[in-house]
């Protein structure tokens, strides 16, 4: 396929959304990845599905320093636009909204957004402010390429919440879709941190989810939280190299925490399970979500 | 005049822009008067202004619980929605956006937009937390009414500086049209809040606009930033029913402090003096912006 129109500004980004508006028929919607960049298989299958719902698909890559804190792999996080570009080709997308730090922030931004109490969990308790500089600079994206509907990968399950219940809360309109999490063939997660791992790091790194396959069968056998967290630290803990930051399990979409006590498989609503694990200086997340009826399912040994 | 629509959700909001905007040949814009209601001649001004500037004018009458703290007058905040649809059909509206709270907050909302250092000044020091609820509902209403232009009123100097901080850093797509403030006769700032005033406190109540006119002539003759506040709190207390809350001068529209000991009237760029004073129960606001052109002015006696 041919190559993303490439974009620099805001002004020449908003001009491109309304010249399309202005040109398309009554469906013409536009999709939105908003992407860091190092493009891998998992931002790939949120292209291709913008690419099949909307008239116009707009990429964007921009690493956020708002949302690293202080000590976080803002400078060493992988960056290249080349391959990015060649990416975006091959999976249709018709721009790529790349815009320079001083282009998103040309004076220090005073105005923030903020999303309560769902950031304060997981990955919002491990890295604070995180969340608020997501939500910020996503807020900031949307205003200025004003999809139809935005495309998140739920690897980042939390992110997708905060970002769901910020366009909610705001009257934002846009439509956020989760799309699943793309694993390697032996289970890990797709992440461009993953390029951090040495070889030994990216062997073990699969505990992760081997953990949450184990989870899956735990809850179905009747665990609460409290020994679902143990269990999964234990498991983790089988990985010499690996170093838990967290071990959870929270309701879905609105993590909150499961009653005490109470077997997990009675609760009747979704649960996101989800792991944060350090491997040397790179932090890796994963998580799966359980319905009911995979719950149900799993007990009955379908 | 004819009457203006009436419109009470999100959904038929969105539509009704969505609508006109489709209908609209090149030049239909969108001009947006967010307020309160028990409208006066200040938010007619406003209203004209919008009407001779775009195609669709939408005024919204929304008392907003966020912007209220504990103890503050939300409860008993004048409502009068007849006479604000009269005010808006003499001044040409089309769409009045009158939502409910449970409209506007169908759940405890969890997002915020909080505008930083600017909001913690002025009215903010007295109001904790009422700038931050001002910014979350006006971003939440530039959302569902996505207008081209936003017309606010000099009278809350403050509200406009952080709206359109807010706009600037989250890249809104609309333009702030500041307003001038719109008197009585004998120089009261109109507000809604006046109708608290009984008649001596009226008749007192123009202590504010004759300080800041004095403030004129004291910047003029070479007041620093502490002689200007102490003149102007001396100036208030001659009026026995007044209370100052505060009598200040910042820079504008950046709200910064002028420097220490040295004369306003050489600064060299816009002044916003300002004063908030409470009359029993009632605390009126009231602000001039002097530009160092008005100062020079004043100062040679023209």
């Amino acid at each position: 396929m041919s190559a993303p129109r490439v974009i620099r500004t805001v002004a020449e980004m908003r001009r491109a959304v309304a010249d399309f508006r202005k040109a398309a028929v009554d469906s013409g919607s536009v999709g939105f990845v908003p992407t860091m960049g190092y493009l891998h298989e998992g931002h790939a299958s949120l292209l291709r599905r913008a690419r099949e719902e909307n008239g116009l698909v707009v990429l964007s890559v921009f690493v956020n320093p708002l949302q690293f804190g202080p000590g976080e792999d803002f400078e060493r996080y992988p960056r290249d636009e080349k391959r990015d570009l060649e990416v975006a080709a091959a999976c249709g997308a018709d721009i790529a909204f790349m815009p320079s730090a001083a282009e998103m922030y040309p004076n220090p931004p005073l105005a923030r957004v903020t999303v309560g109490e769902i950031t304060g969990k997981l990955c919002g308790r491990s890295r604070p402010g995180h969340f608020d500089g997501v939500a910020t600079v996503v807020a900031k994206l949307f205003n200025i390429v004003q999809p139809d509907r935005a495309y998140f990968g739920l690897k980042d399950a939390q992110q997708v919440a905060v970002v769901a219940q910020m366009a909610r809360d705001l009257n934002i309109p846009v439509e956020i879709v989760p799309c699943p999490t793309v694993r390697e063939p032996d289970g890990l997660a797709l992440s461009s941190r993953n390029v951090y791992l040495n070889g030994e790091e990216r062997a073990q790194a699969t505990i992760l989810y081997r953990t949450l396959e184990r989870a899956r069968e735990w809850i179905a056998a009747g665990a609460d939280a409290d020994r679902l967290r143990d269990r999964m630290k234990q498991s983790i803990a089988e990985s010499p190299l690996a170093d838990t930051d967290y071990a959870e399990v929270v309701t879905w979409p609105g993590l909150g925490d499961p009653p005490a006590g109470r077997p997990l498989r009675d609760l009747g609503e979704p649960l996101l399970v989800a792991l944060a694990v350090r491997f040397g200086k790179t932090r890796l997340i994963d998580n799966m979500i359980f319905t009911p009826e995979e719950v149900a399912a799993t007990c009955s040994g379908k």
